[in-house]
């Protein structure tokens, strides 16, 4: 899944979007890019639907609202879904029409997600189609029709044999296109060379396209979509333009042949799907939280599409990407990857009736001590993930803080040639990592003509030494020259291809490492009875698999989703244990070498406020210690519930960039009433200041429920009492950090007040717990930037 | 899963323990079992551990445990864990041994995980095999050895063919043994007298053994297991006699014939299994959060082994079970529920290398027009999960509200004998019900002697009128006269056989009559293409698993669970789409009839504290309307920080029954220092009495941190600050009521401190919010029973 890290990323021009808007020297790259994105994040848009839905319209508009670049609060949105979903309740018994809208507003969710499952299943089948088509336009052209690649085209002739199905007079390389020759040393020269070609065309055509269009587009997207999930707002992230644009560039780059899976971009391609169809539905568009479900649901069907694995989709959103996964939303998740695994089935982009390209299915049990090598493998995949995420962190640290970050078409252009160059030459490299895959899990039937089955049998060289062997039936199974070459050549194929094809090159090694061992020592006690003769001896697809899992266990650190996958791929149970094994290994041997999976790495770089729900807050510290105003600081800035003028609380709006404000009786007896958010308040006074008659800078400013006497003289008091909320959480200063947390956690706090005998003394920020964590793991408390 | 309440509840002897002990007629009957419990959840228990284990021992004795029939605190009980391993980690960089012992205690947990999936692997096991030996027990007996069962006996003969496979000379039915008759009326007489005496001497045993040694053996307990993982401590209940008379009244209620599953038991046994081997670890032993986590692992370990479903087994604990589930304990179930699959497997009960008896192969695609009978079958589950739960409840109320209930034993025989006599004449109901359930999910092969494969092709009799189908190759699947007998059979077993028999057999009835239906009128439109010669048209043993699937649906409500279980039954996703059809629409059907599954009628029935995480709180109440005192009560009953005696104390403690006390500066300034639960406040005391030198009853009691001046005559204080939760939970009044449902539900609370602008008014508790909920549902608030 995070393959697609190392290869996208080279594409992103403005990771950065959010420190650009805070005064970072980036700025000029955004502006001009965010008009273009027509968000449906904005809650604030007109409203046009019908008299019905307008049920709970807020009196001022934008009340409610968040800003760019924050946190939602979760409380007041679940709040507010539940009022409205009272509302249609209450009127569903006054009127049939009500009632019928009452019921199509509890079906919409399930319609939502059909549709979600449909158009991302549709979305994900052509981009395989017009990514098999574009790699293949890399080498040659069909002369039936451009629109065919290699394999449809050769499909379609007549000429070919099942042993040569590659081969057929229709699929002209370039090379025979262009010079005519047929053979020899010009040919390679010249296939080469439009290889070159055509990579570097789709890579910068990718590139511009990003730059130009949508920034957002860049990047596997897995981290931003975990953050957006935990309640972020980054307006434009999943709009219309970042689904086109990804949805292009995903092609550009995949046929590009930079080293990238589309596991990634597909969920984000997911989410942007489901972000727009919520545009249509009022109960999801209006309300953040509900939209999270949706996009929870939404990550699983990406992952359900990109692996053919819809439970282990859905698993892979409750472990790894969501925040607020209800129950509710599991159902209607796997409801939505079964519609798209099934939309893409029907797609068939792989002409093998399959959701994948690497489906597979093994024969031959495995033995007790073959868990030995797969202990080995995911130990190899621990160490191969730690070592990954630091190098890509390290790199990615070196762009930010270099001129490297000023010259992205360039970086994508330097890399794509450098790879294209380096991956023609072996075949392993050329073909595209799917296919690479697919090739290593492959269990070699009698008739494959890959040459990682070139067994002495299918090679028809049956080597002298071990005439012995052969007679005994197991000769079959013996290297032949071919594989040999594979070997070699998937051994350099190793350098510089993404996670899951490492691990499926180095498990294929170590398979048929053990393959031969077993067959050349049979005779021996501790490989007694693993070979039989006409039946392999072991399954070094397996070890592919194993080896795979192992990898992208160690970047991710994904575990029971990522055995559910593999075991949706093999479809046995019988080989979950060697994939758990190596899973559970990959895990501890890259926890012990650091904390953090490629995405949370990636979401602490970017600095964006996510409060991870794995790790537990281990330290002994009390809220007293993480409040603010710390000992020393000024007072905590409050409102008091009567008493402040207009002028005064604007001034106050003026001198601070507290994102709200604590309401207390007085200032001597600082006892909390309620909690002002600053966005709501300002909206209120220029609205007041507008609307309301006789609102001077001198009017009284009113928290309270019942007026206090004025005289007749003094200008209208602003009652403001609507937009207090007057249920804040609160926590002593003796509450230890760790429930703190927890609550912030569990209840999707914004902000909580610390109260000690009644007194107000502080206020603690989602912000405030991340920079305390920070400074307690010992890094910068100021790499948290939004609140 | 639930098909065990209809049986084995009648096996129920004290189902209200918890109401007995409050004071109801049945107090004689438990006081004497419960003293058999050595109950291993009392963490009160001496500590015999090693000193490194005691690191965080209590200074006082008790404090910190829980009452039995109460609640726990999870925050505290988290907050304690965290404490200890933030110890155990200080240490563990000062010693070798301590960093050893760090090092065990991380992986203990794995440890745990592997000895329960073992030890439940190992018992369910035992008792499928047991139990298959005593069904055919009832019929007769082996002469080769009378350990062998019915199939084993002639596996062992060589004079049966495959065709016979079922008869041999070495099984002897009763009626040969005893009477010498091999034919005629007087053999089936003595037969059926033998069953029925069978029958009821296992059913005897089962319930008098359940009386005698544990009472809490009784029931599915999928129900109280809910209750106890949401906090609730019922000591004993997953005791080791528990653990004992369970497995074996197990073995012999199914054997007897009830109809019942054994699902819901061995989820039970799972969980008994994890709560006996939490002792042998401190970790868990001392710390009843951490044991729910493990207890959580266990209902997946369950689930595992009685549907050879891993994955399903970890997603019906996280849906259907589990309270608290981190994803940590996810991946541990998943590795717990593994190992005691493969385990069971490796013990091969079933003789067929799988791990449930009903492992099947469907190898025909289903017609998209197939989905309306799936649906059909989806309401029928709907219908008859409703009506189920409907009649269960109200047999119990009837049991618990009339004589009824105090001829427990009468009850079981009188019902085991009615269930005899019925079951015998019909072949389906005479087997168990898992064989039942295997042989209509079958797949009818060419050589099938099942009744149920009666095809023309197979019984030899081909009917005139279809001589034309016949002749298309259509034929072999026309209908013969055994599968119309089969048919008869089967519609009269529906009457009463537990939920998952029943929609096995109504969907194989809907799914015969489909395909002949298919096969007369196989010209016509609608079923054009469906049939091809050779093949069949459809499989009517998808019906089936369609059928059983949507009644267990309709009275569990489990959703993705129950796909995946079936899902992995089948081990084709092809499938998934009929069953989650089917799935979705019983769920709705039932759900448009009664909002609650079966665990949860029980759980009211049983008046449990449990707060369900899965329906939403609706209601626009706030929390002033559900907090004690109410308005007209006497004033909340408080304890100053400073000013109160032990006397004092002693009354207060003495005259309330509240199971603890806020703590406030002082009556006339009610502003809140922190909580004391009345058990540590109660020992506390106690122990000052007893161990601290001149405290008497005027002795005054301090929860101040520094002492207040006093005369040099006055009797030294007792200081309590220690036992002062400092950190208690507060709402403000204005907060609405689903707020703070959701506040209890996250965090898991027991109790609540409402305050207003600073001033302490009153507290919620669980069980006041529990009243609250049933009084807003228009039930009876008195049902809810425990804190």
């Amino acid at each position: 899944i995070d393959c697609s890290l190392n290869g996208v990323s080279h594409i992103c021009l403005v990771k950065h979007v959010g420190v650009s808007l805070l005064g970072s020297d980036h700025s000029t790259v955004i502006i001009p890019g965010s008009s273009f994105f027509m968000s449906v994040s904005q809650s604030t848009a007109p409203n046009n639907s019908p008299k019905l839905m307008d049920l709970l319209d807020d009196t001022v508009p934008g009340i409610g609202t968040y800003e760019d670049f924050n946190t939602i609060d979760w409380v007041r949105e679940k709040s507010k879904d539940r009022d409205r979903h009272r509302e249609i309740t209450n009127k569903s018994k006054q009127s049939t029409v009500a009632l019928l809208f009452s019921i199509s507003d509890a079906f919409s969710g399930w319609l939502l997600m059909l549709l979600i499952g449909l158009m991302s299943g549709a979305l994900a089948g052509g981009i395989d189609i017009a990514a098999h088509w574009m790699t293949d336009l890399k080498e040659g052209v069909c002369l039936n029709g451009l629109w065919f690649n290699h394999e449809h085209c050769c499909w379609a002739s007549n000429e070919t044999t099942f042993q040569e199905r590659d081969k057929c007079p229709q699929w002209k390389s370039w090379a025979e296109l262009m010079v005519g020759v047929s053979e020899g040393p010009g040919l390679y020269v010249v296939n080469y060379f439009m290889y070159m070609c055509w990579a570097l065309l789709f890579a910068f055509l990718a590139v511009i396209l990003v730059r130009a269009f949508a920034p957002y587009a860049c990047g596997s997207g897995i981290p931003e979509i975990k953050t957006v999930l935990s309640g972020f707002i980054i307006r434009g992230y999943l709009g219309k333009w970042t689904l086109i644009i990804k949805t292009i560039t995903l092609v550009l780059a995949v046929s590009s042949g930079l080293s990238l899976g589309k596991e990634g971009p597909l969920v984000h391609v997911a989410c942007c799907c489901a972000n727009i169809l919520c545009h249509f539905f009022t109960k999801y568009r209006r309300n953040e939280a509900k939209r999270r479900e949706v996009l929870s649901a939404a990550s699983a069907v990406g992952v359900s599409v990109a692996f053919g694995a819809p439970i282990g989709g859905v698993l892979f959103s409750l472990e790894e990407v969501s925040y607020y996964f209800p129950l509710k939303t599991l159902w209607r998740s796997f409801f939505a990857a079964l519609v798209a695994a099934f939309t893409l089935r029907s797609i068939n982009p792989f002409g093998n009736s399959r959701l994948v390209l690497f489906y597979v299915e093994f024969h031959t049990p495995w033995h007790l001590l073959e868990l030995i090598p797969f202990v080995l493998l995911g130990i190899f995949g621990g160490l191969w993930g730690a070592f990954f995420i630091r190098a890509n962190i390290a790199w990615c640290r070196l762009r930010k803080n270099t001129c490297l970050g000023h010259y992205p078409v360039l970086e994508v252009v330097v890399v794509t040639l450098l790879t294209a160059f380096l991956a023609f030459p072996i075949e392993y490299t050329r073909m595209s990592s799917s296919e690479l895959i697919s090739e290593l899990f492959n269990d070699c039937g009698l008739l494959d003509s890959s040459k990682l089955c070139g067994y002495t049998s299918n090679s028809g060289s049956a080597s002298g030494s071990v005439n012995a062997t052969a007679a005994n039936g197991l000769g079959a199974r013996l290297a032949g020259p071919d594989l040999y070459t594979a070997m070699w050549q998937l051994a350099l194929a190793l350098l510089f291809i993404p996670s899951m094809a490492v691990g499926a090159i180095a498990g294929r090694l170590l398979g048929v490492c053990m393959e031969q061992l077993a067959i050349r020592h049979h005779e021996r006690d501790i490989f007694r009875g693993w070979c039989s003769p006409g039946a392999d001896c072991i399954t070094p697809g397996l070890y592919a698999m194993v080896g795979a899992a192992a990898c992208l266990g160690g970047v991710t650190r994904m575990t029971v989703s990522l055995v559910v996958i593999m075991f949706e791929l093999t479809g046995g149970l019988e080989y979950i244990v060697p994939l758990m094994a190596a899973a559970m290994t990959s895990k501890w041997v890259a926890d012990a070498l650091g904390r953090e999976s490629i995405y949370e790495a990636h979401i602490r770089l970017n600095g964006y406020p996510f409060l991870e729900a794995k790790e537990e807050f281990r330290h002994k510290t009390l809220a007293t210690d993480v409040m603010r105003p710390r000992r020393g600081d000024p007072l905590l800035s409050v409102l008091t519930e009567s008493g402040m003028t207009v002028e005064e609380v604007e001034r106050l709006i003026a001198d601070t960039t507290y994102s709200g404000f604590p309401v207390v009786i007085s200032q001597q007896s600082p006892r909390l009433v309620g909690f002002v958010l600053r966005r709501d308040l300002v909206i209120s006074l220029e609205n007041a200041r507008r609307n309301q008659e006789g609102v001077v800078s001198m009017s009284p400013i009113l928290f309270t429920e019942c007026d206090p006497p004025m005289s007749p003289s003094a200008p209208p008091a602003v009652k403001l009492r609507s937009i207090l909320d007057l249920s804040p959480f609160t926590v002593t200063v003796h509450t230890p950090m760790e429930i703190v947390v927890d609550i912030f956690r569990k209840l999707g706090l914004r902000q909580c007040l610390v109260i000690q005998n009644g007194r107000l003394l502080g206020i603690i920020t989602k912000k405030d717990i991340l920079k305390h964590m920070a400074q307690m793991a010992n890094r910068d408390p100021d790499s948290i930037l939004f609140n």
